[in-house]
């Protein structure tokens, strides 16, 4: 038997309990040995729940217990559950956990720890809830040189574009009814303005390279600024747009990843991806593009990759599972300088405008519309595209990245 | 340093060796040790090959060569294949394979003679050649009850039905073309008839059970009978059509594995897997449905999964990998009694027929089309919707399952 604690009962440390728990056959089979809940840390008291007698306040007592071999770290934040999370790995415990922010920031030094002292530091549930994500870079797509990860991280706005895709509404109207529901947390700004898919795709650019992508670094664009009037012209074009998480390599080493809302051809696997669900695209150079596809976020799917990384330690005890992430930081491209077509839409009256400020372009206009007009630019570089845009003041009413 | 032998310098063969080369800098960091390919075994010589000189025509020399630790078996087929892998596991090497057929047939034995010799074997690339879904299976979602698989497992007929689909053509002009261009071979019968796609479930189902599944033993159904006309209500009914390898666990711990052509809706993830590309649908009972998607085949994908396959073993030397497979039968359900939808073409006149024999059903047209009408049948058995199809006659024109 293997003796486990939750850090944090809140809605994944539960589900991890209920996963355990519900699938106990599989689980313990998959491990190789029987996994037991031993304690759950939290500040509260859970009188009326099946497992509140394993309730703890003091993280001194699972520190302490030497039968205690893993902790799932279900918090959150960069507080405590850094302090538990180092004590607990210094102590040789291994420790998994769904807190993004804290591997974002702190990754490669916990994972130094845990090599250190000869335990695991897995982080599966970080990324793409319940999609195996981590697992496939860390040890299937082994024999690539990944080229680029493109990803829809983040299932709020994903369910935020789909609506305004589907039903022609508008962001504020359709962000209302995701709090109204649960799909947004009452203050949206870590999700609607890209700050959670910007700490995924760091994340997974720093597996991508071995070393450390810092996320208070890359470019992030939030989807506030996108209008139902960009999804008609979207549709005319046979395109999408989706809030892209992504990240590339260049030949001299450097690597861009940023965050943004692009606009994507319908042909692209992404455009599919609807609703809450996530997907990473991973392109390698012998493999080309793979996708992987499911429930970025929820309770459930989210606890069932962490008890993944629970097995996977059961199955490793004293063993330290490969992963390349150093501290050293990687070259990060400047966004500015790396070129890409764009949509831009303008005033109807402005085609001439546009075409003089990006030549070489092509007009979309979309019939009974009179109020504006879309264009594609050409590939051309971010900073003089922003110049060339910046000018054209009030002719123009938005801009969308193509990719 | 890890001495590898190719045995078989085939398509995939030499893309294993190409992979390993050209991928050196990336493969041996991910292996943590130098791969070398040290023999490659074929009956040819290869005198202008750059690898010429490794290239041998005894197998006892791989055999008896204390030094060779891992062997990728790339020549296919059961017979050679079969014994020499028996042959190199009880010596303590490693076995890596892309051989999908050897893999169906004798899989269980050859874990259990590798777990013995404490060596593995590994067959990543047996199923949707790069795609990852062995793993996946194997060691992410352990957390999971697994409820049933459902996978586009070969890319020639998924090609030929999205042609068919986008073009309007017939099943015979496409195959030939198909021909033509490298993506089916001259005898197509494997692919169109379903038994590559049969292989490959029975594969995914026995990891999913920890028991066999004999592929000889499921009900199997190709391609060979959909027409355009097919497609053209199917598009009417915002469908698509696509060869379906599936399996199911039922509460009564029976399996349904089988493969057939069904009508997808066109929300369903794998309507978008177009071309040659392969995905599998996974679903469990915590985190729901899960997609692995990419290229299903091809000289470098699968190149690829066999060589991060031998990255594993090189990770893993003297220790085994956990693969749940026993020689243990898996209980299989048997189709006729199972229960699905069916959709029947029929001509013009036979709707009375068609809601006569299958009440309750739903009748879809499609403008300016007289010869034929298409019908939805209500969720009925499949023995009990064949008994009444049959004694339709000459009024139907065909009839696909719906998935």
């Amino acid at each position: 038997m293997i003796n486990v604690a939750v850090l944090g009962y809140g809605t994944v440390g539960s589900g991890v309990v209920e996963v355990i728990e519900h699938n106990k056959e599989q689980v313990n089979k998959k491990a190789g040995i029987e996994l037991h809940v031993k304690y759950i840390l939290d500040l509260r008291d859970f009188p009326d729940d099946p497992y509140g007698d394993r309730v703890v306040h003091d993280f001194n007592l699972i520190l302490q217990d030497q039968d205690v071999k893993i902790v799932c770290e279900t918090m959150g934040g960069v507080g405590a559950a850094y302090q538990f999370t180092r004590q607990a790995l210094e102590a040789g415990k291994s420790v998994c956990t769904s807190n993004k922010e804290l591997v974002a920031k702190h990754g490669p030094e916990l994972l130094e720890i845990a090599k250190a002292h000869n335990c695991n530091y897995l982080f599966e549930a970080s990324v793409g809830g319940g999609i195996p994500i981590i697992r496939p870079l860390n040890s299937a797509l082994t024999a690539e040189k990944i080229e680029g990860i493109t990803g829809i991280l983040n299932g709020t706005t994903n369910y935020i574009l789909t609506k305004m895709e589907t039903e022609g509404a508008d962001f504020d109207s359709v962000l209302k009814r995701a709090q109204e529901k649960g799909y947004a947390e009452r203050n949206p700004e870590a999700d609607v303005e890209g700050h959670d898919a910007c700490r995924k795709i760091a994340i997974l650019s720093s597996l991508m390279l071995g070393k450390t992508v810092d996320s208070e670094k890359l470019y992030t664009e939030g989807i506030t600024k996108i209008t139902s009037d960009d999804f008609v012209y979207a549709k005319a074009a046979n395109c999408s747009v989706k809030l892209l998480a992504m990240s590339r390599n260049f030949e001299d080493g450097s690597t861009l990843a940023m965050v943004a809302p692009c606009m994507i051809s319908k042909e692209n696997p992404l455009a599919m991806v609807n609703g809450v669900f996530n997907a990473v695209l991973v392109t390698g150079n012998m493999l080309g593009d793979s996708m992987y596809y499911g429930k970025g976020a929820g309770k459930l799917p989210t606890a069932s990759a962490v008890v993944a990384d629970v097995i996977d330690c059961a199955r490793h005890q004293g063993k330290v599972i490969t992963c390349f992430w150093d501290q050293e930081e990687a070259k990060l491209a400047d966004v500015s300088e790396t070129e890409r077509a764009f949509f831009v839409r303008a005033k109807a009256h402005s085609v001439k405008d546009l075409e003089a400020a990006f030549p070489g372009g092509r007009v979309l206009t979309v019939e009974g519309r009179t109020q504006d007009v879309g264009y594609f630019t050409p590939v051309m570089k971010e900073k003089d595209f922003f110049a060339k845009y910046e000018k054209l003041g009030d002719s123009v009413l938005g801009r969308i990245r193509l990719a």
